[in-house]
């Protein structure tokens, strides 16, 4: 893989990347620069025809991710509004929405990426860790992590995806309007019992050891049914039911002439382990 | 605040309001003059500069609240029809449809409230107490709550909003049809574990403080961060995606405007507590 | 009840129907002939006057349901796309979504019967035995049952609806993705913890009594409100409040009008056991 | 009818009511106390058992409505701002956003009106004429008629409903965008030609009698089935087609039982004028 | 084809199938068994290998389809209610709705039809005229056909899929209310004029040598594409368009892997016509 | 302007921008480069304070654009299928859909573009040409433009936009299937007459003076009433009326912030020609 300024990304196991934050100093805070080269990290991994399983995880022991550098944040971006005059607040928020968009659509390509991702976090995770891990698909965490929506605690409603997801990822929307309304924080095991996260292990390592696992394993089993999965789900997550069965038809209407499928099934009754051309 | 006929309305804290059922004789029990008042208080409450957040109760030991007042409502009401003859189904049907979607907008009215509802159950909460709970944005109960929707059990199908809302409010849509069709009495435990309350105490006296404390906590953030919460989680529950994040982005174009922003964080820096201006 | 070739279909109560899966040497797999059967059988049900509420179960000790009988639909299905000329992938995406919406909506039928469906599942319940799970009103299994979203292990997409449906009938979008992406086996207690399923019991014999208790149960009440909140819900599911509320309200002027309504509260008040007339 | 302050309300059919806009020295230009009254007015035929249809017009010869009395809105209403302090862009924000939403209630009630709406619109007829009359049923006008998307011209883009309703009524995506964006006069001919307009007639006193003619017919019809047309209709309008389906088989299930149907036919056999109940 | 009893059935060009409604003696009206056959016929030829466009039109010289057979219904329909008690306006009503949703689902077929249906209208083409004709593809028609939504004129509003194709298939929203409130008559002319058809001619003969022009034009080129595009042009109608882009794209992924594509252009490239495999 | 290859880009007015499509002796016909290019441009011109209206048109006498270059296409793209082998249809399917969804992305971009788009369209204008102009916001063409919904005549349904965008912008869906399914051609008259375009021109400079006649006097309005028009159609347009109109209210609340207003209205009232910031 390229080296990236602000993300370590290697291949533990073929077909398997992880991705780490690694601004670990600064709690791995995230300022612009970073979330436009996440954006260019997870856009190729999406097309890498070497890449089944993604792992998001963030450097250091203290943080996957403290949320937005806010003092970064001050001097260059939604607060230093890029030159407009302050003097109509109409075109003040032309420019906010644009800044807003652009921020969003980096963070969403983890939903859009055409592979897997496993988000693991451990140790302090606000404001747009949670935006992040939102859009991963499977969430794994230590016992311990500290979780909070931050964003009301500085003023804000958050807007990078938080609000939009958290009603569709976890089921009582009595606890995600409290710990949304609140900025309160909030335990990786108190994540697991709401269903925020699949799983809460004792420490970081054991929450890495849990996502190479779960990523292998992905990584091992036919890509064209893996990616389809992800793709019909979130369609699903977002559609009406007919709409989700009729689009499920005629997705594995093409995805259904796999060879994969043979290969599968023989592998199955052979009991070895299933080889797939790359994709 | 103006005295009301069958609620008892008060402001505990600052910016807090407190709104009890207060007919406990009847356990709370509500005829078509109390959700009529009950709307107006809302609306009020949702308007007014002094207001942050909004907790419902019932008053007395017994109830939160035992449902419609069947009684009350056979003489004034759906079993009426209100001086149609009854030789027409159709007609018939015109007066119950204005009739339903007038009382689901009285009681929608909590869920429309600019500013964050906490719903407090004790005792009895039969049909019209879910239908009233969904709509408010955190739930709080005691342990021995019985609850139920209760409407099977009198022949009809609920409609003054828990069947539209439970499906979207708690994750076990397995579960959401038990309690649904067979009208059974769930307890407060039950409810926190699948979700339906964010918290069940052990005693109304502890409900009410969690509710209290909460509402406090709500009440001395940025009320531009706070209302725009709830109002971008409401919008996502109902929305897709995409549409949420375009949303969001063209709420947040003004909202981030707000000086709250600033005081906010100039607080969080000095450790202080932050004033912010009348909305 | 007409003798079916596939299933057994008896009246364990009264206006209950119980249909069992009845091909347990095989672990109760299904092949195409079978999924027709099933949905001409609950079709029937769905339109009995005599049925009020229906048990789907599997026979045998091993397994409610291991599958698709791949041997069987490998030579007369999807795989031997019935005499297409294998030369044009468009042709035969033609004739495989076809396949696949004929069996989608045989499956599909539970969902749309206008009885409640108590699925109860025990054993290996693999592939399509969480699609027609999913399809069900209300789940129960042993605590034992050994669930898997198998598809992808044999290089596919599931395309019967289960990816469809869970993210709509479970609360944790992580846990979903997590049983779907993997394919790896959960049990009943998993399952329950999550919310997949409502009750899970320590015996076969457990499980059918508690679906026998609820069926039995949901079968003494009035059909009209049954089956109305049975519709009501499923509507809520797929659409935004206002147009559920609005669609409740139309649905309610016609129902409300039922003779159920008086024959319910008066046998509240005398404490009697209501009859209600055929539906 | 009881006597309004800016509106004339006659009779000049039974079960017809006219509704005229009486401001004609100022051209029929509205304020906030009109929206309020419209209001009013159209609720209250909404549910008036003796009106079975509604004309909207202007009184006097120069205009239908030139629009927004902007400088009467300019004391009080949006730009006022309402003793709102000018510093918070955000909090003004709010205060817009209650005032545009109130606004948009207010011209909406003749598309959520029950009864039929025909709009007759003459001479000026502009920014508020369009978002009044897109809210009409059935639009009449005169062939000079001059209508103008009006609000760009003043530095906004059109809030009360125009922007929201022209791409649904009439069917040529490029003329809405061209007179929406550039603001430009278009003639009751034009207007005829896109299908804005059903009828444009010579005089204004020919769209009044077109009018009257149109409201005397629907008058005389079930009132049972008109109303039910427009509801049907507005609602297939705003949703798929599978769900205007099932809401359609909904409504009618209760609305064909209605005694209308046996006196239209008997009457159409008879060759007799039927007469129905009220509704 | 197989002989229908209610239906003339032929094939007057290869591929072209052409479906007359043979009930001329009653101007084409339609029973219950007629629409049940009609269904039939349309998911065959929807299936066959042989048709690749379909033309609907009605015998005889007097009407296309002068509606139901409002005496036939009232014996066996929706007015017999068929051996309900007439005491429960609700249970009525689920029948009703049941009757409907049959009635609708046969229509739909001509939509749902896999081949595109081209329907030609002359005479008398009244209230299932218009539900059956919205249902096809293109529609042509005599100038001198005299259309109505006919059944506000018996109390009813048109329930089989008039009002909720109409809004959708004509741009002018106000001439689609003005005839669907009034039951007026229009004409071909008119029909054109508004673009509920594409093509008025003068004469019975002539609407269907253009159909058959039309039919045969269609019937020539890749069935692969043309099908296509129907189903595409459908799933627009309905749906965002970012979702309609979405669905396309999945499409066209397995169609656009067909043959037919060189087929097509090496013919066009010599000249010739090309021929497509049977689909 | 940035000199482009295969597009000329410049500046007739102040504030308006003219990009011709420049490949006359192809014809304007489009390859892979092309497209990305365009996106390009558009994009830029989106953001650009110095741009506030659009106009797209194609150099030469012969063709506004002609289609896709068929021979690049089937050396360089969806058919040559880069690089994969032709032995797995579920592999070549998803590098299609990559394909089809870049280029549908890079033709959306005049639909996303934040300023309005005027489309000139002259000579042959076919395939590609009706999914480059269905993005535009008003569509101008000769009299005698030759267009066609050509990609039925290559065995292909039309993946970048027509299919989804036609049903949505002109209103006679029975003129859209026609046009679709039989790839006939079709007169600028006839798109007139249809509601296509807005103006029908005899000669290409007509149609072009046109255009910038609108383009002018769009670009001399207030850019935040512009935009945000165009915005707010495009929305409306997707989205159900409830919907549209709360965004309506949210976009308004900052948009009428703006001191366009004030400087607006004076000018309106002292008549001379307002100017407005940069936006």
């Amino acid at each position: 893989m390229a080296p990236y300024k602000h993300f370590l990304v290697d291949t533990p196991f073929p077909f398997v990347a992880h991705v780490q934050i690694n601004r670990p100093k600064k709690m791995n805070a995230f300022f612009e620069e970073m979330w436009l080269e996440y954006k260019t990290i997870i856009d190729t991994l999406s097309l890498s025809h070497d890449v089944r399983a993604i792992i998001v995880s963030g450097a250091g022991d203290r943080a996957f991710c403290s949320g937005l550098d806010v003092q970064a944040a001050s001097q260059n971006g939604v607060f230093a509004e890029k030159g407009l005059t302050p003097t109509d607040p109409a075109r003040k928020a032309v420019s906010i929405k644009r800044h807003v968009q652009e921020f969003q659509d980096c963070i969403s390509s983890a939903e859009k990426c055409e592979k897997p991702v496993i988000c693991v976090m451990h140790g302090i995770s606000f404001g747009l860790a949670i935006d992040m891990s939102s859009c991963a698909d499977i969430r794994i965490c230590t016992s311990d992590t500290k979780f909070a929506v931050k964003e009301v605690d500085i003023g804000l409603a958050a807007d990078i995806g938080t609000l939009s997801r958290l009603p569709k990822i976890v089921g009582s929307f009595s606890w995600v309007k409290d710990v949304s309304l609140s900025a309160r924080i909030f335990s990786g095991d108190e994540a697991l019992r709401v269903g925020f996260v699949s799983y809460a292990l004792p420490t970081k390592q054991d929450a890495i050891a849990k996502a190479l696992e779960v990523a292998k394993l992905l990584a091992e089993k036919s890509p064209i049914a893996v990616q389809g999965t992800k793709e019909l789900l979130n369609h699903a997550r977002d559609n009406k039911l007919a709409d989700s069965l009729r689009y499920t038809g005629v997705w594995n209407s093409a995805a259904v002439q796999t060879t994969d499928v043979e290969r599968a099934m023989l592998s199955g009754l052979k009991k070895t382990r299933p080889t797939f051309e790359k994709l």
